[in-house]
């Protein structure tokens, strides 16, 4: 049976804990059935007082992160207090040969958004906690004492050692000097000096197959697992007994379908594998939906220069790659290794909010100076989104001028990695920037930065911005798909109808996903391929002997997000919040779209 | 009739509007029988969907900025925007012979704490608009270029007028210009460069009768104002009108009893006149709730060098003034003219809160250096108490060591003062710098700092620092009134019984007084003499030829406090937010008192 590995950071203990049946991966309808028997009185009235209502799905990644989170953190708990609680959780198709499941998620109450949050990274971890038999890590409490400290995780455990060389290093220092010691066959997850200094901006870095980093991004996940004294977490899978799948043959079957399925898909098979994410730069501009000069504008004149075609063509010339995957089993190969003009490795999982947020959104339209500020932010541990948006509001503020790459890598540099004053306000987060010079056109939701679509113009992912409930965040609810790509049907991104039914439809299907450990990329296949879903769910059943249908992956997305709805409510996030900044009211060209959603409108998405 | 003063920043306009009979003093039991006899069906049944239940009473001061705020500003509005407004009004007495009436209440959302908010302050401002015939000021919109403003108000309206000379001036050098061009006879409301900035600490300052500033100190109104670009506002009376009294004899004889049982209560009558504010720091180390060290201790080592004793004595030998009054009328004359070793006037309205939070808050036991502090705070146009909190938490970060005054006054004149990025930090309050250095140990409520009282062993002042609409102050429900100097009956500071009760009365009454423009030290005798409360219904009955009720009083007290609930509501402000730091569950020397109050508790407060 798979384990909970416990951390407790105030005594400096471990535990290693039975799975609850409720969180294990043995759920859905076997579960809910179990339930309904042990607990409803056969005789009784189905719509009387006796009967009972069960959602029970086999929980992992984000089902599993929020039950916990939700479960064992007190709501208005201090985020980087004693109390708040990181946990950290594979999907349930993690370590399977499922293509693309390597993800792991990341939950806790983050200091960005005072929300509960997941955030899930690509990397060696997840595969290799799942085949070590540990469902999730569960890291709670605090030190007294200012000692830094690295968890060294085995099948058999987890034990708390003190760290005091690698403090203070950046995470490129961090996975060296790991891998130098225990060589490439182990698993890291670190934090860097914006961890340490417990910046809201902070993420934690995964280390992928070959050495490169992956993150945690969103929400600040970093300054609890810095709040915890925490480093690094070494993972080492020696003697992992391994996964078990209760029905090989079907497991097979439907892991080969719905590899065909990813491949077949025009935006899986082909546009991400050839230009990665950064094919959007052009797609959005044209649509008049890539934020411009801190969201002044939806065209970007220097689009041409930094977008996907040209980030291509680049690479291949100076000699990079052009393909590359966050973890084994990928096979959409949507990263890359960006070099520089001598061919020198710059960066790699250089995404296109990365470039759009100091591209269009700073107006830079130097790519090489975009790299630049990926690998700082890799190295420095600070969310790429996050740092996007503040440095646009800190030119909104007058602190580096509009266009300069080179100045806004120096903030990075020697303000936020150094943690300066001047640091420390703009690590801490474009809201944090905008109360600091005391701004109005911050774009955030739940304070945390509004991403690479603009919502006056994209309407549906307005809609999930302002209702996600982590923040604004595309990932919740990729209304783009439907708006912009035509992947999943077609509903006017400019018009207001249709777009909070779409948001909510993905918010579900998307809390399912994060789920299972899939890549959210599987997406686009299961939007338009209906084979796609159906092989989903065998791969589950057939890992985990079970009886799901596609009507259970829904009810557990719904659950998950009234289970994280909840938190919010008891944490003093209400509806009040589910609102954009009040500057989307001014229209933006091309289109010259305002944001026009009434209150009312709005709060419709929690309707179910 | 009274007047409402409007005026538009966006497109620089103003307007002069009759008060609508519910915000004009002509409220009370006349204006709810007026609505009940024109809207209620005679025969209707009493507990039927026809009959109303109707609070009106006159509105001035708080209750009358808060009804505007609720009324007019959206409350999910940034407010930095323009969607705020920023609303004056004198008190229902103020601008009459009753003593103690001149105080002034200014309202907004708070960008401090993200709630509707009122502050009210001395000075000659209040007086001036009542006798003018000016209701309230409501200051709406916002200018779209960078140009600052003053107004000029006269009887007959408001100028808007560009405001150059001024601009980045410290507080003293506005009252010092105004005086040079206006002479002596007019009022001044004034921002200081922390208000330009928009700093979330910022007040704004209102010149008292000797030319030295009062403040609207409390949930950065001078953010708001300074985001309305006005730099300062002249009052000028000449030609007012004057207050009419509906029965000046009747006025008479209760202004003349209400003054009496001002001079006769100990505390009103001789504490307060002789030392002070500041003759509360041996009191609460007495009690061992003086706040020492950022919230560990409840008694602080070098009280007696900063107490009001050795204060009235310090200023007495070096000739300075142990007695001063905050606005004409003063009968306790609480403040004082500190001055330095040369006899040289420092500063004066010198609180013990002040000298709590720069003293025993942050270990410095100088009162020279604190008196300095409160120079600059005035001059610079930020909240001493925020202030206070600000910099025992950035001895927390180490950002100067404990004890330190010259330290601190460097902060406060080289940093906050000049808006450096520290200064930012600092000058956007104590949460602010907590988030900046990823402390937990930051003491406020809502955002805003907690004063001078420890919660824990005086747990009334707790109840009421979680519940105020407010964020954490102390003036919203002083139970320090009852728990320690036994006035208005005697409820024990260390247990739990009775506080939720003691601070709900006390907020009620509180919520009515701040509307009456009088000074809240006439809460002391209003508790423990009849004829004091008698008196002040009767002052206002006679003011406005009503017949109004002690029941009234208590009506409209609990009007506005769910007036202002309302708001924050729809503001996302819940109970959750209703919460006092978790560090508050560590024991503080000498009692080892905890906050041990549940959820469930607190949250009784508003069962009224």
């Amino acid at each position: 049976m798979d384990k909970i590995f416990r951390v407790n950071m105030t005594n400096l203990t471990t535990s290693v804990e039975d799975c609850p049946a409720d969180w294990a991966g043995l759920g859905g309808r076997g579960l809910t059935s179990a339930v309904v028997a042990k607990e409803v009185p056969p005789t009784c009235h189905p719509l009387g007082p006796n009967n009972k209502l069960v959602f029970a799905s086999g929980l992992g990644g984000r089902g599993l992160t929020s039950a916990v989170v939700a479960k064992e953190v007190p709501p208005t708990c201090h985020p980087l207090g004693p109390n708040n609680k990181l946990v950290f959780a594979s999907g349930l198709l993690t370590g399977t040969p499922a293509a693309n499941s390597g993800r792991l998620s990341a939950g806790a109450k983050s200091p960005l958004t005072g929300t509960i949050k997941e955030s899930n990274a690509g990397g060696t971890a997840a595969q290799m906690l799942t085949r070590m038999g540990v469902k999730a890590i569960i890291i709670e409490g605090q030190p007294k004492e200012q000692a830094w400290y690295r968890l060294a995780i085995t099948k058999d455990g987890v034990k708390i050692e003190e760290e005091t060389e690698l403090v203070g290093k950046g995470n490129f220092a961090v996975v060296e000097a790991v891998q130098a010691q225990h060589g490439k066959k182990v698993g890291v997850l670190s934090i860097g000096p914006a961890g340490e200094m417990r910046m809201k901006a902070a993420n934690i870095s995964v280390m992928d197959p070959d050495g490169k980093l992956r993150s945690h991004g969103r929400g600040g996940l970093g300054a609890v697992m810095g709040s915890k004294k925490i480093k690094y977490m070494l993972v080492n899978p020696e003697g992992a007994p391994g996964v078990t799948l209760a029905d090989p043959e079907k497991f097979k079957t439907a892991a080969r379908t719905f590899a065909k399925a990813l491949l077949d898909h025009p935006v899986s098979g082909e546009g991400l594998p050839t230009y990665g994410t950064n094919i959007l730069i052009n797609v959005l501009n044209e649509a008049g939906g890539l934020p411009t000069k801190n969201f002044r504008y939806g065209q970007f004149e220097g689009h041409d220069k930094i977008s996907g075609e040209t980030m291509h063509d680049t690479i291949a010339a100076r000699g990079g790659k052009t393909k590359h995957g966050c973890h084994a089993g990928c096979i959409i190969q949507c990263s890359q290794e960006y070099v520089d003009q001598a061919g020198v490795y710059v960066t790699s999982g250089f995404e296109y909010e990365t470039i759009w947020g100091f591209g269009a959104n700073c107006c830079i339209d130097n790519l090489d100076h975009i790299a630049e500020a990926d690998h700082l932010m890799d190295d420095i541990g600070i969310d790429s989104i996050e740092s996007a948006v503040i440095m646009g509001v800190a030119m909104e503020a007058g602190l580096v001028p509009w266009g300069d790459g080179p100045g806004v890598n120096r903030l990075l540099r020697e303000e936020i990695g150094k943690g300066t004053p001047l640091g420390r306000i703009l690590g801490n987060g474009a809201s944090s920037v905008g109360v600091a010079y005391g701004l109005t056109r911050v774009p955030v939701v739940k304070d945390q930065g509004i991403p690479a679509y603009d919502p006056r113009s994209v309407k549906g992912i307005g809609i999930t911005y302002a209702t996600s409930t982590m923040g604004a965040d595309h990932t919740a609810g990729y209304s783009v798909a439907t708006n912009i790509l035509k992947v999943g049907g077609d509903v006017d991104p400019l018009k207001k109808e249709g777009q909070v039914e779409l948001s909510r439809n993905l918010q579900i299907a998307t809390a399912a996903v994060d789920s299972t450990g899939l890549c959210l990329f599987v997406a686009f296949p299961v939007l338009d391929i209906p084979e796609a879903l159906v092989a989903i769910v065998d791969m589950i059943n057939a890992r985990f002997g079970l009886s799901l249908t596609g009507d259970d992956v829904t009810a557990l997305g719904m659950s998950i997000l009234k289970t994280e709805r909840a938190f919010n409510l008891a944490a003093g996030i209400t509806s009040a919040h589910d609102r954009l900044p009040e500057f989307f009211s001014e229209p933006v060209p091309p289109h010259n779209a305002v944001w026009d959603y009434t209150d009312a409108e709005i709060d419709e998405f929690w309707n179910f």
